[in-house]
């Protein structure tokens, strides 16, 4: 993950590591190249610390002042470019932190009062996470009123529902977009579930016993947004469930969305053509010009395996350490950081292809009507206004079926005499269940499929999203 | 797997396939092998449908009286091992059903009304998961409890806390015991989301689009103790992210035991004797009496291999499978059944070895005082008392463990004078923070290792619990 | 993985574990449940041990055969189905060494001479792998075998070529069923390769530092199959990369079944009808004849789940334990049967559908002649023939192609004015490119699609094949 | 993975994603940021295409000299960092042709005949595969000799042998070191033999199914260094089970870096003191003088988890993917990127460490006589010498090492006439047997940890590295 913009030569024996151990320490001991991300969170966190060490009379006002003072400039600094990381200090802290003495001096020798690198990196990297779930917060949420469009759009389109991906019953567009607003909404709780579990701030914590020194950390927590601080100082350096709690769930959304991505490559083949993707979210080529491949929708599918990858990476890092922090603990960054972007960039892409998605209602019509796909309608209804026992109803409709299909006719292409050859009590009113538009309109079980309910549920996310 | 107790020569190309096609096609297909583990969540579900069927006057009260009757008798068949599982039969589903017929005939044809095997499955599925939480959380609560009673009971008791695996600042057992009861606590909040999250009810989805049959899917899922139905019925049958959920709780679950294990295992070496695992959790050798191997500490260690692999087997079962369900979610349940069974043991291993584990005083005492532990007190000391800037205090504090190493004695062990020749301000009063006991006693911050504060935490711990 | 029949009940806290710490010692630590599966490697290493021993002079002849005796007498009790396995006993070594014990008495006591369990596990799993890897490359012969009688029958059989999944180029069935004959050949090699490295016999490491006794392991390893025995004792009784070895081919096996898997479950549908499954392996609807649910397929297509989880929950397990062996390693076993079964069972599985398999030459033909998917030809055609650069002759194909879709025909349909109005010095000639069976034809070059070049590599591979 | 220097804001949806879906598609479709890696292999690829085609005849000899030139002047460029890389242009290989176009003109245009970027990316990322290859190989050379100059050095000495973290039986620190130097000679086989079934050159494969030029495949694989061309395109473009070979491999050897580096960590706590690291491969704390912290083998350890989170990435991404080019394998470089340089890098760390690691003779020595350790020994001398049944000989062990515990002392210092209470045969010649120099000496078996032993395999293996 350590960018290498143009590395083509050998850099490893033949070259870098030719310089000897000091490189090869630094290069596997350095952090800076990746915690420089948490540079906005580790200034937020030294502020809120200085400003509480001077309530408590720990340091002066002054210091703190001036501490503040600094860091805000160091935070300008990096904002704008123009901040120059040392790979020999290491590590973000510590790049920050000589910064501000070159810049305010003596003062900047107590900031580091009553706190350590281990509870100042923990704090950080939960800062972080915290921002970061509420950026796939914000994109769930519009994918979702993405969903929400297409299903208001195609409440009563009909289209094929599929099983082993043959065609089982008629559904309706928008249930089938539903679908996926459910699957997301669960997502979503999952990650605030997640954010309030995390929301405990461990700075304070010190090394790892707490410190003599008589600190607020109720008044940290609170000035950086955390609900409370963490109740035990090993506990608070030496964990990272957060961070595997995190990457769960993101692993989890990201298979949802490789569903739906799978469902998109699908639909766009020719033998399929039940959608089409926008130029903006397709390739074409310059000498097929009815291709339309669907790269976005493919990267999609496959960012599950980066994210997943990361929640195998760092559960494995974790198994079997001892308490407290271990170095292994600094491999807990880049897989976050990755995961986290690629699922961000993942829902993006969603959401845009989402909301320039065009179904073919032709097309989703044709195949729904196909393949016997109200023959349920029928079972049922011989089970419904008959009486007959499900199985028994199972049986004589599967023999109208083979009617049907010896005729080369559809279900409601049948004649009534026909049918009535095979059960004679069969009335006309059957052929009001045997249309797709009739089977899913009649299908008005909570939850179920008919555009009425679909309504409802639209009705009810809308109120839910405000 | 499958269970195969003298599997002893080749079954495959040399045996069991040679019968051809049929052979692999069962073999593959059916889950009876393993989905009959739901049996009892099968017909919990079969009776609240059917009891719904008749109370909406779909089937008629005899009928479903009959029906529930029939299911009694299944279960009790079931529990007291005198039901035959058959394979042709391939599943739990049709196992149940074909029997219930053959005891109370024609009505159990109408049981299957306004279901599908679909609904069915993954209202047995949650069944199950639901229960296995509760199993779970009972196991962590009494662990929880056994971690409290060791707290408790060496709240003084002062120990090495480590970095890195080397001594870093003094801490006390007590400390060390609640920062596990942080960890597990934080499991069971997870799991209880889990729980939260997964409880409604997916009976009445059918096959994937809902019922044209006026049921009452409310009511089935009260009575089965849902808290609601599911809201989609094409997601009803297509997801098992709940089952992924309770997986990654699990794998999260498992990491902290396994770093528990760790400790337990480097602390019954030779080398650190920092606690006596009992013999029931250890195996000796006859001929080496003082070895005690800690068996199981080492098998929950390894616990998180296999419940992390299940959880990547699910997740990559489910990547970009096309809604709704398709046969690869018959991989579902083997992991989940097992990454169960293993996590409900290694808790219950793990609390009987904490019930039994006995810390060595002498040996924590000595290794708490080695290694000049309480230097960070000394620095801190100057910082507080003389006021001096952390950075300068710590430079101090170097120039003053480098006398004490140079003359072969402990911090506590030097003079005062040698002291003042680094820095005169020093007084007699800085000998109170120099011993194990003082460094913990002093660190009172919120979450520190201070008896008084871990003394709080357990407290507040044991009024949760009730 | 445990078997659990009739488990209805809550075994854990409400059941099992109420019986207390003897009876979760003996759950969590005893691997008789699944290492029987090893008796037969078990029982063979014992007996190559005992000739040795004998031969050696470190038992008698008479102690020998009476072992031998003893041994072959177990071995048939179980293949029997004759043998009680004790929990008690813990595994199969201990099994089988108390029950040889019953049968010879005393020279059973002098088996066990200069070996040690760590060894002998380390023997038997390793005879386990060897034969299952056997096993594996059986079953991958036949599939190959299968692949390249599908090739024959299809060799001039034009098919549409994807990218995306979208149509690209024509291809041939022959062509495409020969580039999974060329993966799964490659996984042959692979699991050879494994065999290779891994046929090395650690029997006579003892505990885990060798043995005074004047043992010959080479003799032991011969008379075993292996190739030598292994070099350092530490290592043999400490190291399972073989296992993990064996997993990774598995896994990348189960990947490339996986991916047919697919093909098959997407030509199945309604909607490509590329080829058709048969009966055998997929299920039917007894309402919706003309359904076929490729359950075979879709099950094969999830078994690199639980193989790449079984790889994933060995190499955690394996991670950070220091030498030599630890009972983490006992781990080792269920993932690895488990994985071996379904890799086995979903080759034969796919070797069964691929015999049976029937592609449709009608729809795979329209296919592949859809979607100017002879662009490319046309382009080649300009640069071979008219020696236009690449780059422009792509602009000119762009451009015909173009005024093709405009009049809504195809490239072959196009006249040739037409295209000369485009680029005048296009001549009739390039008609001949211009259809699907002229582009597969055409392409010729090694490795190329061409029907020549596929029944090359089909006559290669039979040659190998033997 | 992708750098960020300063990425303090919100670059998604507050930012970067305002710009629309422009941005989010060029964000999520361009490779350049990463794939510019393979830069070097991009240009060579081309310029053995570019010969070929003239040889061939398709280009002119003359074009193929301005190519070559063309591309000699990007490759330095880039080498010198003065090529603007575009990410417009998407991918390595857009960026250098259109640089070429620049420079040379028309030519330019005629290099891409008779290719496409699917064979020209799986070309050029097999190549940078088997550079890495080779420079793992190198590595693990450097860290097996540094192991063999360790095992030299400490041939004789002294050192517990562990199961369990429980000492067993002495062994020599040469042996201990000869184990590894077994585990990596095994990992750089695996990775010799993923080197040569990849080296097979997929140039000419072109889209998917091969050309109808008449190029020479042959002519590129060897200037290439390939052994030979791919035998079916399909394949070629498809499938990248070389990339998921080598993860493995790297998985697997990461593995084994990490139990040494456990070990390291172990080894240099206060409680073991059995080796020392050097100060370059440690870090310390200014207060804590005698603190070594061992980050180095810290981070070595953690590096399984990103190499197998990159392993189980990439088969996820793999999985289930029709052929042939799915947009989903530009997932494939990134992991693979990453984990390639983890473990070179740990690789690098861990042959500097290995080559200052110092053991302490007298910690190890103590602790090897230490726990009865040489109780087998005893047993051995029992069978050995008395002719005892093995099972009863550590009978008699056992109650002999009981006295010595009663007694306060170790085998070595107990009485004869002791022992002969226990066993009367029992003569002085036991004590020559039972010391842990006694003991190592004994264990003569092939791969036993005699200093004998140990020094053959010495010599095998310096005369194998050559």
């Amino acid at each position: 993950m350590k960018p290498a913009p143009t590395d083509t030569s050998n850099k490893m024996w033949g070259g870098r590591f030719a310089a000897g151990p000091a490189a090869i320490m630094e290069e596997i001991n350095a952090s800076i190249g990746f915690d420089k991300r948490m540079a906005a969170e580790d200034i937020a966190g030294s502020r809120a610390h200085a400003a509480m060490l001077a309530a408590q009379g720990i340091i002066t006002q002054a210091d703190a002042a001036e501490i503040d003072r600094g860091l805000a400039q160091v935070l300008d600094e990096i904002g704008k470019g123009r901040f120059t990381f040392s790979r020999a200090l290491e590590d973000i802290h510590m790049n920050v932190e000589a910064r501000l003495k070159e810049i305010i001096g003596e003062p900047a020798g107590r900031l580091h009062t009553a706190r350590s690198r281990n509870d100042q990196v923990a704090t950080d990297f939960r800062l972080w996470v915290r921002k970061t779930i509420d950026q796939v917060d914000a994109g769930l949420a519009a994918l979702i009123r993405g969903l929400i469009a297409q299903a208001e759009a195609g409440a009563d389109l009909v289209m094929p529902g599929f099983t082993h991906l043959q065609v089982a019953q008629p559904v309706t567009w928008g249930h089938h977009m539903m679908a996926y607003v459910e699957m997301f909404g669960r997502d979503r709780s999952r990650f605030a579930d997640a954010r309030a579990r995390m929301n405990e701030c461990p700075l304070g914590a010190a090394a790892l016993a707490g410190t003599s020194f008589p600190i607020d950390r109720h008044a940290t927590a609170a000035a950086l947004g955390f609900d409370r601080p963490t109740a035990n100082s090993l506990d608070s350096v030496a964990d990272r469930d957060f961070a595997l709690e995190f990457l769960s769930a993101a692993s989890i959304c990201a298979m949802h969305l490789s569903r739906f991505a799978e469902e998109l490559v699908i639909w766009s083949s020719a033998q399929f053509r039940f959608a089409r993707l926008s130029d903006r979210f397709s390739t074409g080529s310059s000498i097929m010009p009815q291709k339309r491949n669907p790269d976005a929708a493919e990267l999609i599918r496959a960012k599950v395996g980066r994210i997943m990858g990361a929640l195998v990476a760092l559960t494995t890092v974790m198994k079997g350490l001892p308490l407290t922090y271990s170095k292994d603990m600094q491999e807990d960054k880049e897989p976050l950081f990755d995961a986290a972007e690629a699922l961000i960039l993942a829902i993006a892409a969603m959401e845009g292809m989402v909301r320039d998605l065009a179904p073919d209602p032709e097309r989703l019509a044709a195949a729904a009507g196909s393949g016997f796909s109200t023959a349920t309608d029928l079972a049922d209804w011989l089970v419904r206004v008959l009486g007959m026992p499900f199985r028994d109803a199972h049986h004589v409709t599967g023999r109208i079926v083979a009617l049907a299909e010896a005729q080369g006719v559809d279900l409601s292409g049948l004649e009534l005499a026909a049918m009535q050859e095979v059960e004679p009590r069969i009335t006309r009113a059957v052929f009001e269940v045997l249309t797709p538009a009739a089977s899913t309109a009649s299908r008005l079980s909570y939850g179920g499929t008919a555009p009425a309910r679909v309504r409802e549920q639209i009705a009810r996310w809308k109120e839910m999203l405000g």
